[in-house]
């Protein structure tokens, strides 16, 4: 059996997470890494080729699965219709509000290149969202309550840094400890988004001036689906008190489900990651993932998937009777 | 839409629980419960014909899915081949060393007759089962470590009384506090079984003497696979004591995954469950799996299926557009 070939679409932190992650998989290897910028600008991890992007539409024959590692925003929405037409695609499209959107357009073209797409991938949309499915299938008298934090999130921060004026900036998701404590305890009423979260933004100006500020917090606040249902806290500071204070990508969260069952049985049902580097994780699960793909397009299937759509043993080394004797 | 018509095979703890639970499910109906025993004395908790066992062949045209309620070691090692072969079916076979033999005899009977078969479904093996193998395909530099407790085993309490001399019998499993903590800040070497849990069994004979005592606690000490590698204290009580002390059926556990990507980052991955009511919690994992079972032998599957080939969507009532977009 031949190694599994994978191309990174894009080299930020996640394509940096994509091309540590391929190291630890011995049955996938790296074709190269595919760039909007001067390719000779990248310095890759490994000794990684960097090509133009769309160097990789001759090399059809030389790559199993795409793994594409840009934002949401900007990148993926046109992207990962682009790129799964004539590849097998991952891609982590976090915008829980325009997910069936992206699913429409991607699936389109997966089925009309007969090409598998695996879309928002990572943890959450992705093993987060894996949790949420089970615990209320499980229990279907239940309510599950999903935490984030306390992390810096790369899609509000990519959102913040896109914002006009704005030269650099992180976004931190906090939980409420307080409703964290209340849910475990089996207390399962309905908690706003505002209740259980707040965000703090940390922000540079290309121009610091009080006018700007004014703006570009009323921007950020106000921005749909990102900031505008939480409680935004934006703070002005200069780019090297971000660079000294606010460099590293912890995340994590929490998926918690309490439900009843019989005459009055609790059960609490609870998932949750401590992560020192959400893009390398992130990428992990991409990679297992691209697996996936990669299997699902060699048994004729084609279209879109989610997390939802693909049984667990596609994303394991392991044969189906190893995984039965070592892991069930 | 018709609902999915299930029946009950074997009416203890497990049964009770998947009688509660498919009340919890509006896309399912109970056709009836099928008993070993004189059906007159089975005490359903609704309305719920019951049939002698054997009845339910004459069913096979009013029956989707039987869950199978007995135990691993006496029952379901010959009903899942016998039921699987007439019926899909859903067992929560749990002696994790005869997983792939108990595999192999029923994928050939489900593919005689055709059928799917899920088998060893609950919460381990189950949905610990499927975080094993996430967390594992994710992090491949990692451990992943399972702790069971501290709750009653109702495999361990059954082969407790299957113990010659038993009269009743019911065992906790205990994990390691200090072994718990240690795990969670990262410390991934192994730990043996008996390093992580003890098991207590408390037990009441039929004839309470010395020598019963001594050969009884023997012969459940050096049992294979279910308390040989543990360490295991025997407590002898009387059946008054067991019924005031020991009725609640709780359980619970903890799978933790601590792994490492990139150049040092610990990635702590967490699944637990803190159930009031084991059995119930394992007939609402069952009933969700024969929604899958019905739905795979409409697309004309047919064979043995653990959790680990069943992609999540088949166990939601929700279709595939309202997950992404509500649980996405």
């Amino acid at each position: 059996m031949g190694k599994i070939r994978v191309g990174i679409v894009g080299y930020g932190n996640l394509g940096r997470g994509v091309e540590l992650a391929i190291a630890q998989n011995t049955d996938i290897e790296l074709v190269g890494i595919f760039t909007r910028r001067e390719p000779s600008t990248i310095k890759p991890v490994f000794n990684t080729p960097v090509y133009k992007d769309e160097e990789c539409f001759k090399m059809t024959d030389k790559i199993d699965v795409l793994l594409l590692c840009g934002g949401s925003a900007n990148d993926l929405a046109h992207q990962s219709p682009k790129f799964g037409e004539a590849f097998n695609i991952v891609d982590s499209f976090d915008n829980h509000a325009e997910i069936n959107n992206h699913f429409d357009k991607v699936d389109a073209s997966a089925k009309k290149g007969k090409k598998v797409a695996v879309i928002s991938v990572g943890w959450d949309p992705g093993l987060f969202s894996l949790n949420r499915i089970v615990a209320s299938s499980v229990l279907t008298d239940s309510k599950t309550i999903t935490f984030w934090g306390k992390g810096v999130s790369q899609g509000h921060s990519d959102a913040i840094r896109r914002v006009d004026g704005v030269k650099d900036g992180k976004q931190y998701t906090i939980p409420s400890e307080s409703v964290l404590k209340s849910v475990r305890n089996g207390d399962i009423k309905e908690f706003s988004t505002r209740e259980k979260h707040t965000r703090e933004c940390f922000v540079v100006l290309k121009n610091d001036t009080p006018s700007e500020r004014e703006r570009v917090e009323k921007e950020i606040k106000t921005m749909p689906n990102y900031f505008e249902p939480y409680d935004t806290t934006v703070n002005f500071i200069t780019q090297e008190e971000l660079d000294a204070n606010h460099s590293g990508l912890p995340h994590g969260g929490f998926v918690i489900c309490s439900g009843k069952t019989g005459k009055d049985s609790t059960q609490v049902y609870e998932f949750s990651l401590k992560l020192d580097s959400n893009p390398e994780f992130t990428a992990s699960v991409m990679v297992a993932y691209a697996r996936a793909a990669y299997r699902l397009e060699k048994e004729g299937v084609s279209g879109a998937k989610t997390i939802f759509d693909i049984a667990p043993s596609y994303i394991s080394q392991k044969s189906a009777k190893e995984l039965r004797g070592e892991l069930l």
